[in-house]
C-alpha cells in the first residue's frame, strides 16, 4: 500500500520466486497437502474422475424433484466406492478407517456439495447417530445404512432451538405397560426443521428428545430414539407429519424437510441406548452420572459430521480458487504494454484478491488434516478399547475437550473461508463468473449453509472462546501461590504457552524469538509469536473483564457476559489463526530444503502471516506490540510477496491434484482467454 | 473490544437512546429517505403492494422457461405504473422526469431483482441508448420500447472485452452502393455475451462497433447501431446467431445470451446519428473532434443505468437489513436471564453484525438520492436545451466528468454493500435464512452480479481514483509557483478542500474543528476531518509515487503503476467514505433538531463516521492522524452505539417504508418467534 518507501526495510526478505514457475514444486506440494491418507486420495481421485466425475456434477436446469432423485444415484456412485465404510465400527460392518471416510468425504466437495451433504446425512450423521449411540440391538440398521437399504433423518434441529439442543422440546415418554416409548411434539416449537432425508427420502429418523421415565416428572436429558416415518411404499405413517422446506438457497438436491410427531409409540429397544437406558419396568440407567456430562458426551460422538463439513467446505474453496486462478493466468484485459493486453494476474489487484486467500486455503488444508488424523486416532483408540467414552480417563477427557474445541475451530474457519474466498473468486472472474457452467456460483450458493448448520459459526466459535477462558482459570488455580509469585503476572503467557499443545517443531522457532525489537518480520518463530500474542492478551484481558462475573446478580452477570461478546469472538478467531500458522509451520517443516516447493510454501506462510497480522494492524499498534513502521513493512511484504508469488499459482492450485473434469470450465477454454500451452 | 477501560473518556459521548422507541421517529426518517420525490414513492409504494407485490415476487419453484414467460407480466405491471416514462426525453415520448424512473426502478429492487433488470434492459439499455444517442428517426422506436412493443438488446460486453469497451472488436463498415452498413463479428471473441432480452423476447438490438468508411482504414471509434435479430414470430433473421447463457447465480428470469453477426446488413439510417453520421455517400461526420472525447460522450450519456443498479442494489440491501432485523428483534434463543430465552437482538455480536451495516445503508440512501438529483438536474438542463451535450461549456464539462465519476463511486459503493450486508443478514438468520420463502437468498443470489455489470467494480473504482489523481495534477498545475510557495506542501489539503464541491453544510463544521487533539471524536465537523484526511493523504501519496510515469519507458512505467494499483483503490474507496459522511451530515441538517429522529440519526452517523475510520485503525497510527487511545476510544463507542440504537432497529428499518407484502416472510411469523405486538 502506501508509503512503502517510508517503512523500515526488514532483513531476511526472501528473494523473489522466478517468474518461470518449476512444475515439479507441485507433486512435493500435493505429497503434503494429501497427508496421512495420501492413497485413499489417489484412489478416490480416479474413482471422480471422467464419466463417473460428470455425473456428480450438479445439472442446475433440473427441477426440485429431479434433483432430489439424480441424488440417489449419486449416493450410489459414492456407496460403490465403499468409501463410508470407513467412519463405522468394524462390529457394525464398518472398517473402523474413520480418517479415509473423512477424506472421502472432503474430495466430494470438489464435485458436488449436494452429494456430499446427502452422504454426510445418511452415512455422517443418520448413521452416526445409529454408530455411536446404539447398541449392539442396533447394528443392523447400521448395515442396512452403509449400504443404503435404510435412508433416515437426524432429527434434532427444532424451530424454537435451532442451535440450542439441550432445551429442545420433543419429549419420549417411557410407557411401561406396553414397553413402549411415546414421542410427541408438544409444541408448534418443538417441531424439527431443516432435516435432511426427511422431505423425500427417510424411512426412520433418530430422533432426539427429553426422556421421562414414570419415576420422575424431571427430564433425563436429551436422548435419541430411532422413529420409522414411512413405509416401504414411501407412506407416512400415522402420528408422523412430514413438511417440505422446498427450495433453499442451494443444495437442491438434499430434501430437507419438517418432521413433527403426535404421540408416536415405537418399542423400548428403539432408544440409541449406549449412554442412557430404560428397563423393561421403567428404570432409567446410564453409565455417566451427570446429566449434563452425558448430554455432551453423546454430542462428543457425533463431531465427525462437523469434521466432514469443515473439510468439504475446503475442498470447494479449493476447487474454486483452481477455476479463478486457472482463468486469472488466461484471460486478458486491458492493456499493458501498447498493444498487449495483461493477464488478469498481472494485474496487482487481483494478485491481491486472491493469492491470500490461497495462502489461507493451505493453511486451512494443512490444519484439516491435522483435524482428521486426531479424529481418526481417537476413534481408532476407541475400537481397540483403549478407550472408553462413557468413562474417560482425566487425560482422555482433557483431550476429549481438546478434540471438540479444535473441531468447532477448523470448522468455523473453514466455512467462513469458503463464503468469503468461493464470492471474491466468482467476483473476480466477472460476468464469466456467474455464469453457472463455471461453477462458481453452485459452489457459492451450496456452501452458503455450511456457516450455519453442523452448528452455528456464531455459536461454535463462542464455544471454542469459552473453552480457552475456562482452561485458563483451572489452570490458573492449579498453579500453587509459590508458582503464582515466581511467575508473575508478566509471564503468565509462559503459563499459557506450557498448557497449549504447541507443537515441538514451532516451539523450538518461538524459542529462538529475542524479545527484542530488532527480530525480522520473516522469521517464523517471530510470525507464530506474535499471532499467538494475540490470542494470549485477548485472553488475560478478557479474564480480568470476566472475573467479577460470578459473584455478580444474574442480570448483572448476564449484562456484563453480553458486552464481553465480541471479545470472546476475537478471542476465539485469534486461537484459529494460531492454529492455522502452526499448521503451515509444521508442514513446511517436513519439506526437504532443497525441495523446490520449499522456497514457494515459505512465501505462503509469509503471505498468510502478514495478511493475517494485517487485519489487526490497529489493535497490535494500539497494544504496542508492533510499531506503525512495522505494520507497513508487512504491508510492503505482502505487496512484494503477491508479485513474487502470481507467476506460481498455477503450480499452486495443481497442487490440489483436484480431478480435470471437475474444474475445467467453458470459460476456461472460450475465445476471450489464451489457448492451454 | 478489549481494553475498552484504559481508553480515554470521549467528550461529548451521547446519551444511551431510551430502550422505549418512539415510533413517531420513523415519520421523520422516511421523510429524509424518501427525499425529493416522496410522492413519487408513495404512489409506487402503493403499486407494489398487496396483490400486485406479490405477483412481482420470485417464485422460485419455477423452471428457467417458466420463470422468463412470467417475466414479460412483470414487466407489464410496471409498464402499466408509466413509471418508465420518466426517463425519456419528451420529444421521444417520454416525460423528461429521469428523478421519478430512477426513484421507481429503485423501488422495483424491493421487491423483485430481476424485474428490475429485465426494466433496466428494456428502459434503461436498450431504450436509453435509441433515445440518447439516436435521432428524430429514431423516435418511433422510443415509443415502442416504452410501451413494451419493441423489446430490445444493448450490445457492448463482448467475450474477449468484458470492460474495455473501447476495444471493442465488431466491425460496422458503410458501403456506399447499397448505403448500408455491414455488420460483422470478426473473430469468436466478437462475440457479445451477457445481453439481456437476447436469449428470448429481444427483436433488435444496439450494436456496438467499430465504424469503419471507405475514406480511411482505421476506425472512426465505438458507435451503435440498430440490429433487427428476431423476425415477428420470434425467428432469428439470416445472419445473426443467438446463443442462450442458459443457468446463471440469479436472475434467472432474465433472459441473458449471446449474439453474433455474419456480415449482416442494416440500412445507414441504422446508425444511431447523435454524435456520429455517415452521408449517403460515405462521408463521416460528428459534432465532436476528437475521438476520445466522442466515445466518452456517447457512454457518458449512458450513466442512468448505472444509477439505477446502484439504487436498486441499496433497496434489496435495505429490505434484507429490514427481514434480518425484524426477525433478530423477535426471534429468541439462548437463555439469558434464567428461564428467559434471549431475542438475537440482545446479543451484542448480533448487534455488531447488522447495526453497523445499517448505518452504512442510511448513508447510501442519502448519497443515491443526492445522485438521482445531481443526474436529473442535469438531464432536465439538456432538455431545456440549457446544456449541449456535443458542445458543453467547461463549467459543464467539469460537472459531466464529477457526474460520471460520482455515479462510478456510488454504484461501486452500493452494490459491494448489497454484497457485503445481505450476505451477513442470511447468515444472522441462520437456518431460516437459507430457506428461499424468506427471500434472503433471493436477493443474495439476484443481487450477486451487480458487482459485475454496468460497469465491473474493479474497473470503476480505479477510474474513481484516476479522476481523483487527474483533477490533482490538473489543479496544481494551475496553481502559480507563488502560490505553491504560499500555500506549501503542508497545505496542499487546502488546495484539495477547495477543489471538490464540499457542501456548505459539512465545510462550516470542518471549519470549526481545530487543528489540536482535543477535538471529540463526536464531532461531526472533525469525524469528517478524519475520514476526508484519509482521502487526501493518500492522494498525495499517490501523486508522488505516479509523479516520475510518464518521463519512463513504457515497460518500467507499466510496471510502476501496477504496483500502485492497490494505492489507486484504497484512494478511491476513501473518496467513497467521505462522500457518504457528507451525505449523512446534510441529511441530518435538514431534520429540525426537536425531531424525535434527531438523536437517532445523530448515532446512526456516529456508527457510521466510528466503523467506517476502524477499518483503517492500523494505518490511521501508522501515519499518526489518530493514538492507539482514540482508536481504542472509537472501538468503545462502537459498542456502546450497537447497544444504545439496538432497541431503535424497528424503527429505524420501519423508515424505509417498505410494503408489507414484499418484506413479511414466513419465518417472521413460525412459532419460533414472539407473536408481533
Amino acid at each position: 500500500m502506501t508509503d512503502k518507501n517510508r517503512a523500515t526495510p526488514e532483513k531476511d526478505s526472501p528473494r523473489t520466486l522466478p517468474t518461470t514457475p518449476d512444475p515439479a514444486a507441485a507433486k512435493d506440494l500435493r505429497l503434503l497437502l494429501d497427508g496421512r491418507w495420501a492413497s485413499t486420495r489417489d484412489t478416490f481421485r480416479k474413482a471422480i474422475s471422467g464419466e463417473t466425475g460428470k455425473k456428480l456434477l450438479h445439472d442446475p436446469t433440473l427441477s426440485m424433484d429431479d434433483a432430489r432423485e439424480a441424488m440417489l444415484g449419486k449416493l450410489g456412485i459414492l456407496a460403490e466406492t465403499e468409501m463410508q465404510k470407513g467412519v463405522f465400527a468394524p462390529e457394525n460392518g464398518g472398517e473402523g478407517d474413520t480418517g479415509a471416510t473423512l477424506t472421502g468425504l472432503e474430495m466430494v466437495g470438489y464435485a458436488d456439495l449436494s452429494t456430499m451433504v446427502k452422504g454426510g446425512v445418511q452415512w455422517g450423521l443418520w448413521g452416526g447417530a445409529v454408530d455411536a449411540l446404539g447398541t449392539e440391538r442396533h447394528s443392523h440398521y447400521v448395515r442396512d445404512i452403509i449400504d443404503l437399504k435404510l435412508l433416515g433423518c437426524f432429527g434434532m434441529t427444532e424451530r424454537g432451538h435451532g442451535s440450542d439442543v439441550q432445551n429442545i422440546e420433543t419429549t419420549a415418554t417411557y410407557d411401561p405397560e406396553t414397553k413402549e416409548f411415546i414421542v410427541d411434539s408438544p409444541t408448534p416449537s418443538a417441531e424439527k426443521v431443516y432435516i435432511g432425508n426427511a422431505a423425500r427420502h427417510g424411512r426412520m429418523a433418530a430422533v432426539f428428545a427429553q426422556l421421562y421415565t414414570p419415576e420422575s416428572t424431571e427430564s433425563h436429558g436429551v436422548h435419541c430414539l430411532l422413529v420409522p416415518i414411512r413405509d416401504e411404499e414411501g407412506n407416512t405413517l400415522p402420528g408422523v407429519t412430514i413438511g417440505d422446506h422446498g427450495h433453499k438457497g442451494g443444495l437442491l438436491g438434499v430434501d430437507n424437510g419438517t418432521l413433527s410427531f403426535d404421540k408416536v409409540r415405537v418399542p423400548r429397544e428403539a432408544l440409541l441406548n449406549r449412554f442412557g437406558d430404560v428397563s423393561e419396568d421403567g428404570v432409567y440407567s446410564s453409565p455417566i452420572e451427570s446429566r449434563n456430562r452425558r448430554f455432551f458426551t453423546m454430542l462428543g460422538t457425533l463431531i465427525r459430521g462437523r469434521v466432514a463439513v469443515g473439510a468439504a467446505a475446503g475442498a470447494a474453496t479449493r476447487a474454486s480458487l483452481t477455476i479463478a486462478l486457472r482463468y486469472a493466468m488466461r484471460r486478458r484485459q486491458f492493456e499493458g504494454l501498447p498493444g498487449k493486453e495483461k493477464r488478469l494476474i498481472d494485474h496487482r489487484a487481483h494478485r491481491l484478491r486472491l493469492l491470500p486467500r490461497l495462502a489461507r486455503s493451505y493453511a486451512l488444508a494443512m490444519l484439516q488434516n491435522q483435524m482428521i488424523e486426531r479424529l481418526h486416532d481417537q476413534t481408532a483408540a476407541v475400537n481397540r478399547g483403549e478407550w472408553d467414552v462413557a468413562n474417560p480417563t482425566e487425560e482422555q477427557l482433557r483431550k476429549q475437550r481438546e478434540t471438540e474445541s479444535r473441531a468447532a475451530a477448523v470448522k468455523v474457519a473453514a466455512t467462513a473461508h469458503a463464503t468469503d474466498t468461493i464470492q471474491e473468486c466468482r467476483e473476480a472472474c466477472g460476468g464469466a463468473g456467474y455464469m453457472a457452467e463455471n461453477r462458481l456460483t453452485i459452489f457459492k450458493a451450496d456452501s452458503d449453509v455450511f456457516t450455519t448448520f453442523e452448528g452455528d459459526n456464531t455459536v461454535l466459535v463462542q464455544m471454542v472462546g469459552k473453552e480457552l477462558i475456562t482452561a485458563y482459570a483451572r489452570d490458573l488455580s492449579e498453579l500453587s501461590p509459590i508458582d503464582m509469585v515466581k511467575f508473575g503476572v508478566e509471564n503468565i503467557s509462559d503459563v499459557l504457552r506450557q498448557r497449549t499443545t504447541i507443537p515441538l517443531t514451532v516451539q523450538s522457532l518461538i524459542d529462538r524469538v529475542s524479545d527484542r525489537e530488532e527480530n525480522s518480520l520473516f522469521d517464523a518463530g517471530y510470525q507464530v509469536k506474535i499471532i499467538q500474542e494475540r490470542e494470549h492478551n485477548l485472553l488475560k484481558s478478557l479474564a480480568r473483564r470476566l472475573k467479577d462475573a460470578k459473584k455478580m446478580e444474574p442480570a448483572d452477570a448476564v449484562k456484563l457476559v453480553d458486552k464481553a461478546q465480541d471479545h470472546l469472538i476475537d478471542l476465539a478467531w485469534a486461537r484459529i489463526d494460531t492454529m492455522l500458522i502452526e499448521a503451515l509451520i509444521e508442514a513446511e517443516a517436513e519439506l526437504p530444503t532443497d525441495s523446490p516447493a520449499f522456497p514457494v510454501l515459505e512465501q505462503i506462510r509469509h503471505l498468510f502471516a502478514f495478511s493475517t497480522i494485517l487485519k489487526h494492524a490497529g489493535w497490535y499498534q494500539e497494544q504496542n506490540i508492533l510499531t506503525g513502521n512495522r505494520t507497513k513493512a508487512a504491508r510492503a511484504a505482502v505487496n512484494d510477496l503477491v508479485d513474487s508469488i502470481g507467476p506460481w499459482s498455477g503450480v499452486l492450485v495443481d497442487a490440489f491434484g483436484i480431478p480435470d473434469v471437475l474444474v475445467d470450465v467453458p470459460m476456461l477454454n472460450d475465445s476471450g482467454v489464451d489457448p492451454v500451452e
